[in-house]
């Protein structure tokens, strides 16, 4: 059962603001799209029953953090990292670096984060959203990562 | 019965990018802002039913253009200036202006645009949307503009 | 000196997703346009001599979080209230709250955030920015808030 | 010399509205981006010298239009497939289709799209950009498409 992915993904030039440096809004985009590549890549959705008549499963954010530690620049090809740090009956939490390859040595990291999604179904016709247990299938494709070590973190 | 509008608003930010200037496709969600204002300003509600039980209405983009004549900054003031430029039985079609204020003259045209909705209904749980008679108070509150002048675009 | 300021900001159809709420990585964005409206406010500007010859001064982003208590939907008019926690002598650090009033009690607290900024400068023609000093405006504009007590968060 | 390029891309969850479909104006961000990949595949960067001290040359955009046929969803894999239209001294004229393939026929065309970008130098610490001569290096790298033939557009 896996437990990390990794996402590439290049800085485009609408992503990046007149400071000339990728505007901090759009690390939490790359955190959302690296979690739905996760879920694509062990043959899960994220959300489940879209279009369809029954209640809809998606996974609502809770909490979000990040912290910058270098910029990202237009063209950059940066790696998202990202682990399962903890599983509840309704949640999952993630961990990730934002890490720009270097052909020399180890790669930079530049952006550390964290979030916490719950499981959440809505029916149709219906506002409100309320949270529920995570689906077997999700439950049973992803484990929990070991917790991080100095060694993962030399840098820190 | 009104056939213009007139949105202020202050370009943010997180809107620039790394050029110096509003991204370009900013400009289309600042039309879109002033198309809802406008609704809203009339007592419209431009998403009908959204979370009820019944069929939802919406407008659906078919059509979108701009001409970019100057560029947009940081903090800039801008007016987007819309009118109704036609009505169909399912469609509305509108042009706007994007005008910087000059304390001192006649507003600088920074943007010129246009854009073409057509009503749509969506059933709840269903995914495909289809045309639909534009609504009866909708059509009642929204006037034609007159057609452009040259004394209008005297600068084109 | 003030330590706090309220921006008042209506979520725009652009700014949802197809959960039909708030895409979460928006309320960043709005967490900055307070804090830009603040400093406006303030007769400060966040980014000195754009433009000009000179190095350019502005507030690099090292640190932001949020928690997400309740959903923002289309055309809501959320207050965000800022206000700062701290400040060292290159970098300032904000809370804020996320708040729907109610007209008939005591608004609800939709989210609630922290961020960290740094003051950074970058020379005309360079790619590097390294954080200095705050300007002694802004030092002498800003206030620190007092301590977040019960009362503030008697929801929580 | 190439006068095409087919750029494929996911839609993200970040780019729908509560419409459930990718909002209007990301459609513009797609083009802007297979345009700079066009330019990556022929080893050209459509930002010269940023960060440097010369002047840096880019590419304004002065006109865009996109005409919007089927909605595309969450997690649909498009192609937008771009032609060199025009050429002139200082501009390029790019017009572009998104295709959703068909495992079992010819692709669904969802949009077309025409934008024109003019080639523009700024210097450092200067605001304002002026218009200049396409570089030699693009200037000999793009070659004008083939005018569209029905046969091209035989869904039309």
């Amino acid at each position: 059962m896996p437990y990390e992915f990794t996402m590439t993904r290049r800085v485009e030039f609408a992503e990046t603001d007149m400071a000339g440096i990728m505007h901090f809004s759009n690390y939490f985009r790359y955190l959302e799209s690296a979690e739905h590549a996760f879920f694509r890549s062990l043959g899960l959705n994220v959300h489940q029953n879209a279009g369809g008549k029954g209640p809809m499963l998606g996974w609502a954010r809770v909490q979000a953090s990040c912290d910058y530690l270098a910029p990202l620049r237009y063209q950059d090809e940066v790696e998202v990292h990202l682990q399962v740090e903890a599983k509840g009956s309704k949640s999952i939490s993630y961990r990730a670096e934002f890490r720009l390859p270097d052909p020399e040595g180890s790669p930079l990291i530049v952006a550390r984060a964290r979030w916490k999604v719950v499981c959440v179904s809505k029916s149709q016709g219906e506002d409100s959203m309320h949270s529920v247990a995570i689906p077997p299938d999700v439950d049973a494709a992803l484990q929990v990562a070991p917790p991080e070590t100095s060694e993962t973190h030399k840098d820190s």
